[in-house]
């Protein structure tokens, strides 16, 4: 039987979803629940690969289990298996043994959260980017719409990234403001390794007047990694949700 | 010359606002950030004296200080002084001579979070309750009308309570939920100890259906401690923010 997880976590501490010797992964330690479960040694796929530090609302990942057993014991028992981890399995669903929770995904959202003030956070600490320079979110947001559609994604692409091809199609990309929080949310069937933490670094340079959208717009058509932005870190950076088509993913 | 601190923090680690003998408290904390700062050895006064474990989004404190100094420089060297804590100074002004933090607010506003779902919490460990029966929150709502206006409170007043009399007029209570989240949000000038994690408590049980909007108004009428619900945990409260007359306060 083929199962679908939606799985919630801060990834502050964790070397990111993907299992790595040098740490603690998300992957590894959904795995290491099942193990002690129901003592089957599993693979947990991952619908993003998040990275270290990057957090998630509603990750999704599938796995295989022989054992016969019912939806709210493999979400409550991973739970008890977990609970001293920050990581929660929201819900577990079995589904058609032709899902794939990374190649069934038609589209994954994510948000990135700044907190845009002179003082540091406190409570938000690990989870915003704290930018203290006023940020103007009218003109981010309108040199946004600039990457929306199908383009060259090379500028925006970290160097070891292993997708095939730099060309994603992206579908929405907006920022808003709410006091001193600021969210830039981004749609696409998939994105491209650091992908939005490119745009936000990039869109930053928008936000505090030293580019325009026609500076975004030439940083593009460059297909060069040099000429965008820096990186955002990851703290700020939430895998929102993922979406399947129902043929293949039933509820989940 | 007066200063008013408005300060954000995660309570979690600290024995609350208040110094203490067994462990780092808000207020001492404060106060060793301003000896650094400026060599003075000074007291400072909050607002409230939040409970361990209790949040803060706006609590306001006072104290004097004998050097003349610019607030930009108050607040920053203080949050330098501040870095490795859950503690941020959100803004520091002069204030009269006759302001004081905890007995010139016209207001105190609260906020309490309950995550109302079965898995545990991830992103919000440490600052939500974690109930997993589902709660009625129209009825919670309803129920906590009873508990607005002038009213003895000694039902929901903790044994430790320091305040000369149980009555006390509370503003307002709601209860209302978005998604997962249900929040319980209090407005009164002052509040007793523990009052607000009692009122929660108490809507709790009404909230699972165990009790009624009925058994709520008796139990504020028994002015007795034990038959009021539990008190809720700390984790879940947050201190929103103290209101001031502009007269005493400035711009604070």
């Amino acid at each position: 039987m083929r199962w679908c997880l939606r799985i919630e976590y801060d990834g502050y501490g964790y070397v990111g979803w993907q299992r790595q010797k040098n740490g603690s992964s998300i992957q590894q330690s959904i795995e290491d629940a099942i193990h002690k479960f129901c003592g089957e040694r599993v693979s947990v796929f991952g619908a993003g690969r998040t990275d270290a530090g990057v957090h998630a609302l509603r990750q999704a990942a599938h796995f295989d289990l022989n054992r016969d057993t019912k939806a709210e014991i493999v979400r409550d028992a991973l739970n008890a298996h977990l609970r001293s981890q920050s990581i929660s399995i929201i819900s577990a669903h079995v589904v058609s043994c032709k899902f794939n929770a990374r190649f069934s995904a038609t589209e994954r959202s994510y948000v990135y959260k700044i907190l845009n003030r002179r003082p540091p956070p406190a409570l938000d600490a690990g989870r915003v980017w704290h930018l203290q320079k006023w940020l103007d979110v009218d003109s981010m947001n309108k040199a946004a719409q600039v990457l929306v559609g199908e383009h060259d994604f090379t500028t925006f692409r970290a160097a070891m990234c292993q997708a095939k091809s730099p060309v994603r199609t992206l579908t929405a990309l907006s920022v808003a403001r709410v006091e001193d929080l600021v969210t830039v949310s981004a749609r696409a069937p998939s994105f491209l390794h650091h992908q939005i933490r490119n745009f936000v670094g990039t869109l930053r340079l928008v936000g505090e007047g030293k580019w325009t959208e026609i500076d975004v717009k030439n940083a593009l058509l460059s297909r060069d990694r040099s000429k965008g932005g820096e990186t955002a870190p990851p703290r700020g950076l939430f895998l929102v949700d993922v979406v399947y088509p129902t043929e293949v993913s039933g509820v989940a």
